[in-house]
């Protein structure tokens, strides 16, 4: 069978590289254009792309040449690398000439008709699309992923919340370098160093969450009611997030149980055997000292929210590290997995 | 007037190595004499370190003999720089001949009759000395300072307990290398990485700062109440623990009131102008992405605990962030100040 | 066909590690065997191993019991990893014994009855193994790879000597933290510094080319003649030494020739198909700024030798930069590779 | 006395930072003016630099106005930390109009009536002032310092060429992130990884020492006649560049003579005292593994070339390794330290 054809937006960037590391091989998709800047737009993809990824350029692309970002497309399906505020109004317009636009950019995922969307958490959500198309009259569609170091702990609150309710989350994080994109963070600024903040991020973290864990009633999501508080820290490390979290519940399970729910979470796209999607969504490792980024940050191929050290709280009732891949489960993976969703459920034909 | 000789117990160490750097033109003590292992023991200062700091070995301990752990000292003041589980006996049969031994140690740190000491937080708790020498007929007598990490929050929590009352504290730490003293951790582990646990860390810092934020009445420390849970972590730094954390009040403070208790704070070690005292205990900086370990560390002389990002956490009721110098403040300068004090009042004669 | 059992002596180490990470799904060979020190030996390979790869312990290997270093070892084939001192006379007994032994060890390499190989260079120097037996009254043989930062310049010259004859190599290596095994540098050493030493490097890099690139006559190896002098550094990587070299040619060549030769250059693991040899054993990478040890340590499986920025030389004829991957090809990787060639030529039946 | 004001320009950057933490308390000069881009004219210094130093900014500056590049200024000796290109222009404007611009730019370095300046290496090279001022009507000067990692080598070879001669020159460098400036290299590129190019970096290397140890003779300089090659290399260091050298000589010295003409070397800063010259321009370092750029770097507070391992080399004649701060004596310290001659022999008056 033929493969969907799908355009990538911001193809250039670090993100726009991780679409199409991805993409290569995939078995439904594959690359039919490429979007970039100005400076980019008409130039070959290996000539216009400072390509930082350790693995080669895919052959299939090298040579393509880059479309300008106000070109009209002719996939059914568009992956977008785009940035922040550039993105917002590139991704309506093509939603409008019906494209289905998978987004990993920020500005339109609080919106109330588009779906923020992880398949293991709220693969509901995806009803959004009918009343995005009603409000908006648009034939295409927005569906976004959250936030690189949202996804962890949305992750895990998944099995918690469905099991024992969850009312309160701190949260620390420690995140990769490639977060900020490239050029993005100076050495001079990284070397030796931590930087106590990254702009924007942490009231990110405060809504995401509560929006993917949130119930769709009416046509409309309701937000999940726990309280979270989130510290979010850049460190020399150069991808995947590690995030420290102390979790209270409203029904405290003993630490069996919660360990148990945590490991033993499988949702709809392990059930549908997505192509990207991992055999175990939370992994879970019984070392003392994991996970830890470099070491842990590729297992079920980056997909995975991978936890360890699982320990009474003190403060709240527990407390435990989580590990994601920020530019693989965190950005372009994400989307792409979105996609995958959609695509097994038919509605990207 | 004749400097004080001390003797730095666990001299070659990197802790040793500090209380060494520290000690050069200190204007009330100087170096008499120097202990190590049976390795060192015989040889010249220079011989047996394997110095690793950037500033030169002082010249004055260049080539002064190592002595052996189990040596009888003539200096009444006596700096610990021993590992644990070493340190307890050495240090206690030094006390029993008399001399006061200022010890980086956590042997010692949580005996009930054991000053656990920070001079800007208890200095009243050095009445325990005299408790402690009836309890155990020492004429000599052991105080400790505590662990580095748990030094910031300690510092921190004294003007905010004074002012408003503190009953919850979660602190997240990302912890320099040179904690682990050397050679410590191995670069295969720390490059490009974070490792999310160190050993026994965790109670110290859920432990100490209770103790030291106690109140002493009738010859005993009685804890103080606030609930505390602490997740650390070992980052690529090479000194500075950079802490987040997140309080509860008792009486929530207006944020102005807060900023003004923190960065207002004096003490005794500055009334008195004890020499290696900061001029501030606790520094603000007021830029959105400060403290830094590497851009910080160093503020007043690496004696001050440095503080930036106050804000409201939707959690508990404020956040921040805190760095302390871990090898300094955080252990041999700390130890350097407790004898500073006690000096300046009379009991090292 | 049943694989080849093969042992591992110091199958706990880094290059033991990677012994195993290497044979893990090998088509021609499987662990049969592991060896430790006295501290592991009894215990599960998993107990006693600090695994510190990023892959996780091959299953097959996981509960696998080590035995003694003085075991008795029913595999014909035994890869070394033990460290230089303890290697030497443990694999003299087991060549004595009757074992064919592949030895990352540097203790034998420079024996005149030893072959010191590396396929692609000097797979005629396996006729050694025929003396070495006569010599010692040995069944079984020891064949030994090259060290680490010996390896890339040995790869390079083989054509370049073969096509022009060489006469002077200056080489200045930039060497990876994983060379100096587990633990290894301590990271306070490593973190943002360069340790412009590293013990007994330099001789060795100045005699193994030699031995490999020279000739085989009338049972000994006549050494090549070149003069080379080395300058060993340690740099913050993880994997992968680079090394730049300039280089005097006895016909200097044309650059697009001297291009040709180091691209072009196929040797006999190409044409036998070794399952471990790289399609090309000399990549030519042609952005200015490349190789890289991150970025291009993996090319080829980490048995390629990766060069780039070939131009003149103002001193010699022409410097360039090489790159190859210490712990893969410079280590287990090579070890394995000649175990391969001879199992090929069937000399391990 | 009154101290001289000083202009900065190009004030915000890396290198003018640099400038503006040495220029503090300096006995002789004070900064009277700092310039900067378009975009910071007019904003205070505070506000317009993104200061990345780890001492704060003095006081003195915090407040001081920036100046349009193309502004007039009332101070006879200016600073010059403009970018290449950008300076050139610039600065011939300043020297036109009077004033004496002491730059760290490369533009005019190697034009031939420009002196390429180190006070120990070519003090009497500031004749060719004269030449200039007759040649361009100026009634200021340009004087320029080396790039950085053209100071180390170019400071060895004083004593070595005055002593013995040389004629050959090999050097291999490992050079710091801050020799890009800021923002610099990328933290995606430079974290665990070494980039083996930097632009146009070795041509200069191998221009530069060649012009500033030549003879000046007849109002022009003519160069030495020793033969370089460089390579050049970014390592994941803050600050310190480290440069292997393999040296040959005209009259091959004994080792102990080499050794004693480089750490005996002393020349006219020192004999005059000049504020910022090093009592010793090369110290020699005699562990096995020093200098080492974290640990050695400020040495003689920057401006000292820190050497070791001083050796036979089996191709030239013996090979040491070299370290130099790059932005202090590399840089604004270069700079200063000209001004200070010139100051000293009464040019700035």
């Amino acid at each position: 069978m033929a493969k969907l054809k799908v355009a990538v937006l911001g193809a250039t960037g670090t993100v726009g590289q991780r679409f199409i590391q991805l993409l290569e091989g995939h078995p439904w998709f594959e690359v039919g254009a490429l979007t970039g800047s100005e400076r980019s737009a008409g130039r070959t993809y290996a000539e216009s792309s400072r390509w930082v990824l350790d693995t080669p350029i895919p052959a299939a692309v090298r040579d393509m040449r880059i479309m300008p970002e106000d070109a009209n497309l002719d996939t059914p399906l568009v992956f977008s690398a785009l940035p922040s505020k550039t993105a917002g109004g590139i991704e309506a317009r093509l939603a409008a000439a019906g494209h289905v636009v998978c987004s990993n950019a920020s500005d339109h995922r609080m919106a109330d008709d588009v779906p923020l969307l992880i398949p293991e958490v709220n693969p509901d959500h995806l009803d959004l699309i009918a009343i995005q198309r009603k409000n908006r009259g648009w034939s295409g569609a927005i569906v976004t992923n959250p936030n690189c170091t949202s996804t962890p702990p949305t992750m895990l609150l998944r099995p918690l919340i469905d099991a024992f309710g969850v009312n309160k989350l701190l949260l620390v994080s420690m995140q990769a370098l490639s977060g900020a994109g490239y050029p993005g963070v100076p050495s001079y600024d990284s070397t030796e160093n931590v930087v106590p903040y990254i702009g924007g991020e942490e009231s990110k973290v405060e809504l995401e969450p509560q929006k993917m864990l949130g119930t769709l009633r009416d046509g409309r999501v309701e937000s999940a009611t726990f309280t979270t508080s989130a510290h979010c820290n850049r460190v020399p490390v150069l991808e995947g997030h590690l995030i420290c979290l102390s979790i209270g519940f409203t029904r405290r399970p003993h630490l069996d149980d919660l360990m148990a729910a945590l490991s033993g979470f499988r949702a709809l796209p392990q059930e549908m055997k997505l192509p990207s999607a991992p055999a175990q969504p939370i992994v879970l490792r019984d070392e003392p000292d994991r996970p830890q980024p470099r070491r842990d940050r590729m297992i079920g191929n980056g997909m995975a929210t991978v936890i360890g050290r699982v320990r009474e709280c003190p403060l709240l009732d527990y407390k435990l590290v989580a590990l994601g891949h920020n530019t693989i489960r965190g950005a372009a993976g994400g989307s792409l997995l979105n996609a995958e969703l959609m695509y097994a459920q038919g509605m990207l034909s």
